[in-house]
């Protein structure tokens, strides 16, 4: 079948809802970060997972790839079409299905943002709490296992996604996981296809965990001398159990940055910033607790605050990091970088990051999660600077070299798109060859996100 | 090859610790509950991860199934050797590799059991959280993706095992997640394989998460006139974010089971059992608000302490239910049977079924843990009385039917393995056949614990 066949026949299913040029297809093939553009040869739009499957079928014959697209925020190029083929759009696949209060569990359809979730959940108490930072899809967001600032609390889309529903490369409809809290009952495919990134198959349903809104909030936010004094306080604090909702460290670049972008006037110093969920009682008893332990690490400027303005300007100012980074440099565009390690090994991690950073000569800010021993680098590049562009992707792969070295992983949440695939075989050696024989056995004729977390022949 | 020639090579790679025949062979052939024994054809006793690779290369060559073995705790057969084979029994590997405290990490061989693991721990103020009453060893406790009374706080060994080292039916060795925290580096392997039942490969180290001992612990205990009076307790206590490290339920025939066997005096009636951690100040606020929500709910006889001997005088009775509720049939044997809910349904659930156990003449205490929907029943028959097998059976079928009707799954804790088998297709669908397809991919001989989680030809 040619590619025209096959578009005239998903032309005959979606009518106006394939788009096949203009803007449209250029605005499919576009990244947020330094990936050329990939345009896919059709945008589909489907509005029920009868049509997504419909669309596969299709494809499958055509023998074209097929790409899941949600919010378009991913950072390491998943979405891009790198074999050509159609981009599955799931904007209008946006709705809440199925709400159980008693039971804190929804199921979406994959385009909802989480944003738009947390806005319909508004009036019952509950929240969806996974924040990567962007306004990103649950589809995306669960194709990508992404977690972001409150994992350290809440965990990451691994730990919140019950159960799903799936279109594989056959067309055929499967639901895994379910609405129990816990499950025995065979192979847990749920947590196969979280982190799969569309490489088998698209997600048209999520179940999610949900959690009470807490009865009491406080935040907290300090400056230390040393990244170490800062990382030692982390450690610390979650040895001793503290239940903290977010942890997050930035550098004294990122304070920089905020002074300047968000008008912040922090010392340029390396800091913590720190968030408390529980009753009044225990938010301001973990929070004293916290301050104790910043004093002993040497740390300054201890403030918390139970004030919902304070917490918003705060947590504002943490989620506009990549534009304050951004500022440092006027005009510059970001290669932006993300690893995780033991937390143990998080300051000399950090530390030898920042120094090879440094000795680059580009600016690079730091910040990260560092509950969970996860950090990103900002690496400010000059659009069309080549020179700039190979400095900063061998300064990404050093991080990742690093992180290998040191016990760790080469992205805590990004993901593996295009960016990292050459970081696989050295992270899970033969475990590698097992994705591959996996993804074949599911998308023999790898037609699903081709080109992206797997190398198949 | 012959069997004769697979086990003269096994012999010679194992010497003494291959054994063929005797008592030995009997034991690895039995289980905890009412399956007709299984006898290998031999047991092998490794003591390294090569020589574990060596035992399935061999097999594999020789067409051997080859079936795992932990503590034999197990409740549905899983380590019954169906149909023949080598059962690979893991006592010699059973030591604690490393341990870091500062990450709360630790890396152990699959022998080791839950309570030598928290004896090792003792000293770092740590421990390893997962509890399913028996003492179970952790690779098995892994590969039925276990849980037990406090999963409602810590979760299950999903959420607990960050990485593992697994041995493929071709004899390859891979690892599989890591010392990070989270990840977002590819498939997520080590969710696949915990739960697999020993069907997709052999589990010969796991790398596990450790929590800091509590500063402060609490329990308690108070009486229901009704199931739904207590679930509701459960449900609002939950709402309300409450952080529970138990809770438990028990019914009336558990209860007088407890007055018989451990010399309780507790009314006849529905109880909850709790547990509180965190600090001083916490769980005195958390008993404290529990205990208004009980009153609400019409419970009684609230009773909450903070002292070790009090706690551990409960949870020794409750970790006894099993031998409890046995004493009320003497000379019993039972069926054990176990169902996972939507919490909102759990009240129902266990009316249900405590009302269709009564209808049927057996003794049958209901206790579970219904933080996480989850119960249990231990139906009581007669060591060879046939008649009332099949209606044990029959009941606990019918409450993996209702577990389905009701939303829930046929297993929240115990797993699949030859007990649950007719309900796969009922709870998964084509999603069974993906699990097939998955594990043929990776034993397409399909001698890795043959008979259990998936049908395959």
């Amino acid at each position: 079948m040619t590619l025209q066949n096959s578009l005239e026949r998903l032309r005959a299913l979606l009518g106006k809802r394939l788009v096949t040029s203009g803007s449209d297809i250029d605005l499919h093939g576009q990244n947020e970060t330094h990936f050329a553009p990939m345009p896919p040869d059709a945008v589909a739009y489907p509005e029920n997972t009868d049509e997504v499957s419909q669309i596969i079928k299709i494809c499958a014959a055509g023998h074209l790839p097929v790409i899941g697209w949600g919010a378009g925020t991913s950072l390491e190029g998943h979405a891009l079409a790198a074999q050509g083929g159609i981009v599955v759009d799931f904007s209008r696949m946006n709705k809440v299905l199925d709400l159980n209060a008693d039971d804190l569990d929804v199921t979406v359809q994959p385009g909802i943002t989480r944003e738009a979730l947390n806005t319909e959940l508004r009036a019952t108490g509950l929240f969806f709490p996974i924040d990567p930072g962007a306004n990103a899809s649950l589809g995306g967001m669960a194709s990508t296992r992404a977690s972001g600032t409150t994992a350290v609390r809440y965990g990451t889309m691994r730990d919140n996604v019950m159960g799903l529903e799936v279109v594989l490369a056959d067309g055929r409809i499967i639901k895994t996981g379910g609405r129990a809290r816990k499950s025995s009952a065979g192979y847990d495919l749920t947590a196969l296809f979280v982190g799969a990134e569309g490489t088998l198959g698209l997600i048209t349903a999520l179940t999610l965990k949900l959690y009470g809104q807490p009865e009491a909030v406080s935040s907290a936010i300090c400056a230390f001398e040393t990244i170490d004094a800062a990382v030692n306080t982390v450690i610390t604090t979650i040895q001793m159990g503290i239940p903290m909702a977010r942890i997050e460290f930035v550098d004294e670049a990122t304070a920089r940055a905020f002074n300047g972008y968000s008008g912040a006037n922090m010392p340029e110093k390396p800091h913590l910033m720190l968030e408390f969920h529980g009753s009044e009682t225990s938010v301001a008893e973990d929070a004293a607790r916290v301050g104790e332990i910043v004093v002993e690490m040497g740390g300054t400027d201890f403030k918390w605050s139970s004030k919902t303005e304070d917490r918003n300007a705060l947590w504002h100012m943490r989620h506009n990091a990549y534009y304050a980074a951004l500022s440092l440099k006027p005009g510059a565009t970001a290669v932006v970088t993300d690893i995780c390690v033991p937390i143990s090994r998080l300051a000399q991690a950090v530390n030898e990051s920042r120094a090879d950073i440094e000795r680059s000569g580009l600016p690079g800010p730091i910040l990260g999660h560092v509950g969970d021993g996860n950090f990103h680098a900002v690496l400010l590049i000059t659009p069309g600077d080549e020179g700039e562009k190979r400095t900063a992707l061998n300064l990404s792969h050093r991080m990742a070299e690093r992180a290998l070295a040191l016990g760790g992983t080469v992205t805590g949440e990004h993901g593996i798109g295009m960016g990292k695939l050459d970081f696989m075989q050295a992270e899970h050696g033969d475990g590698w060859q097992v994705m591959s024989e996996i993804k074949r056995a599911l998308d023999p004729e790898n037609l699903m996100n081709p080109g992206k977390v797997v190398r198949q022949n």
